[in-house]
């Protein structure tokens, strides 16, 4: 079972301030970059896997999605979640990713954020989502960057010209990783790229799309924040399909 | 025209005394990793990009090829593949990956040691392939990963555990990187891993394994040199076909 870390209260509290969990999609900098690995949404039968509040639950539903699951690990998303629609195609529900079972054949596109790198056996769950997808269905997943992941003291650091750097070791050291974010220890998962691409691969899903997100100059102009994203890439976005 | 440093005095001196180089392919780490996604090789026309003194075209004839075609920049390289064999079947020619113009469907393999980091239009490289292969093709290359070659100063250098870290910066700037390694000013082409990975797939080829290459205990244990490699990737080998 997985580390159920948004179930802690201060985790929650401070989680729940992230500008993303506050404005939703719109707030996330890697959002215009999945939404362009996407396929159409219309008529799709859609799984949203580690839901959360439901932000993009409820957006596929607006761009035509026939009906939604929302799965999470955490009863506190979970009602959140069904307090923000009274939409009957959208279902939300406790599951956990690691011991993940769905129908055989019924979803057109398996969706995820920032959820499968708190997940320990990708294998399984690679399986199990190929199992649920439909012909010509869709998986669509963002996940920490395994370069922002692999190491053991993962802050910034200058380089001789002052350039901000991010430090990587243990990168082919696969494993849990503990990090303090919101609260002590929060447990993660680092997996390489190789890894989770041959993951996919080997559960047979074809891989479409791998992006390392990175801010666009437009991006950068309206947050100049975003510029460090440049130095290193802290998402990953992988869109595969089943033929 | 790409940056012909392998001709260059210096360089081919001091590159031509590297293991590998001088006792061939048992020498270098990555190369049972690189055998274990290679294709049976029996009766397959080969082709190999950047072919270097010939270590790997006269092993693929070794194991069945029936025939291979080497190409190199360099014609240090070729002059010395050519005194190397006497072999009717390998045929060696100096050629410019950056140009690479090969006949249409004409090859069953077409096989890349640390050569693709040298060219600059990644993506007119990886048409010019597809286009060269035959159905059921392969396409089988290593180069150098990445994360060795973001940084724009490339060195180990150790976290408050003392542990060999490795920097990464201007990650998502890609383009030229210029490093000192046996000449000043190697001239090389940092691309992401997405883009490598995408630019095969918009070619028209499936990605079937991506390999961020780890020395395993057994490679650790008779040179442990080798662990370094577990904190950060050298080298990236990726397999893909034409279906």
């Amino acid at each position: 079972m997985a580390q159920n870390i948004y179930d802690h209260p201060d985790f929650f509290a401070g989680y729940s301030q992230l500008p993303r969990q506050v404005h939703g999609l719109r707030s996330a900098p890697e959002w215009p970059a999945i939404q362009a690995v996407l396929p159409d949404l219309h008529g799709r039968r859609v799984v949203d896997l580690g839901c959360g509040f439901g932000w993009a639950s409820r957006w596929m539903r607006e761009q035509g999605a026939s009906s939604v699951l929302g799965l999470d690990l955490s009863q506190n998303m979970i009602e959140r979640a069904r307090a923000d629609t009274s939409d009957p195609a959208i279902t939300y529900r406790i599951a956990d990713l690691d011991t993940l079972d769905l129908p055989e054949a019924s979803f057109d596109l398996a969706y995820s954020s920032l959820a499968f790198h708190y997940v320990q056996d990708f294998a399984r769950l690679a399986r199990a989502i190929r199992k649920a997808l439909a012909p010509a269905g869709h998986l669509v997943f963002s996940i920490e960057h395994p370069i922002f992941m692999a190491a053991a003291h993962p802050h910034w650091s200058s380089d001789q010209d002052g350039r901000m750097t991010w430090p990587v070791n243990r990168y082919s050291v696969e494993g849990e990783r503990r990090t303090d974010w919101f609260a002590k220890g929060v447990l993660k998962y680092h997996r390489t790229l190789g890894t989770t691409l041959n993951t996919l691969i080997e559960a047979g899903l074809q891989v479409r799309r791998v992006e390392e997100f990175a801010p666009t100059p437009e991006q950068i102009q309206e947050m100049p924040e975003l510029a460090e994203e440049l130095e290193r890439p802290m998402m990953l976005i992988v869109s595969a399909t089943t033929q």
